[in-house]
């Protein structure tokens, strides 16, 4: 059995909006309604868990009413939290494989899904991955320094993992930006997958724009 | 008078394409054409220059009259090779400020040519920038080292400098990504301005399927 965690416990503190940017509504349908309903689609997917908070529970069961959805898990305070509250809760149903998903990256296609299933079978984790294509810096009392930036990519989401070694990478807590930082740590390869800039996560406001042109031509994307 | 060097001189290697990128035509119009016609509609701009390879020049001549390209220039094999050609074409023209953008970032709006210029008024040099919102890893050997990720900023273009800055940054030659880094080498404060994921570059196969969806939205962006 291979389940998706979709993340949608964020404040969006940094949206200067007052939902949550994965509640925001774009093209008549909340941000996490888009990833939501490519993991209903994908046969690859047998079962899914939404991780939000308490006050959220409300919006979000009225548009998940679907037998692929397990739960809705209540989230922590942080993103690591809140996988651990996903994992605990998926005991009952020892899955094989799961795949974390961060419900601020919309626009998730089902070849990614599968694909980052598939190279996680193979080695037991998998990321979606973008090759870096800008100069990287970093801003430190207001001067810039270069970051070399020969083999960086960028981290997105979906990943996925065998279920033992995620439960095994969060067994004594801990706090991450990704699930690869702390499966690497037991030693496990972390296999890369080419994603896309359309993976990219809605963060600030300056990103709604891309959101609100591709969300108009979702249907027409593959 | 303000001068656009719009650089297109890059053999496209990373694409898997027999035609460089900037000349991939999308929705009718070549992505060079993009960028282009932003620069000849934005009245911040007084001038274009067009950086390209000899055996584009016919090409390029054939999609460019128009008063405002004051010449297509022949690029070097590299980035800061083809800069260089285009300060050194502009000395005639004597230009307070020249911005450099790549070719290859076709969906140049006019809000972000006006405000790097106009922050580049005030310091003397100002880029367009995208603060990080991904893990950032570098591979190596096979293992993922993961990097630091506060204060982070992908550096874009349009890069607006004074000319005479800009000058005197490439005058001993070297071999930069972007220019801010040797303009910064001179004791320039540079400029951040806010841009967002709109202005991705197109460097790989994968970019083109955003590229297609935004294309076919273009004129309905401001």
């Amino acid at each position: 059995m291979n389940v998706a965690i979709l993340l949608a416990a964020g404040k969006g503190e940094r949206m200067s909006e007052n939902v949550p940017k994965q509640f925001l509504e774009i093209e008549g349908r909340m941000l996490f309604e888009y990833p939501l309903s490519t993991f209903l689609k994908s046969e690859a997917i047998d079962g899914v868990v939404i991780v939000t908070r308490r006050e959220w529970f409300e919006v979000v069961e009225k548009r998940v009413f679907h037998e692929k959805v397990l739960g809705i898990v209540e989230g922590g305070d942080t993103r690591s939290q809140s996988v651990r509250s996903a994992l605990e809760f998926l005991e009952k149903f020892s899955p094989s494989y799961v795949l974390v998903h961060d419900s601020a990256r919309p626009f998730l296609r089902k070849k990614h899904v599968s694909e980052v299933l598939r190279r996680a079978r193979e080695t037991g984790a998998a990321t979606l991955a973008l090759k870096n294509s800008d100069a990287l810096v970093r801003v430190e009392n207001d001067r810039i320094e270069y970051i070399p930036r020969k083999g960086v990519y960028r981290i997105l989401t979906p990943q996925a993992f065998s279920y033992e070694i995620l439960k095994k990478a969060h067994e004594n807590g801990g706090e991450w930006a990704d699930d690869t930082e702390p499966v690497q740590k037991l030693g496990v390869k972390i296999a890369l997958v080419e994603g896309d800039p359309l993976c990219f996560k809605v963060t600030f406001k300056e990103d709604l724009e891309l959101a609100r042109i591709i969300a108009r031509e979702w249907e027409r994307i593959p």
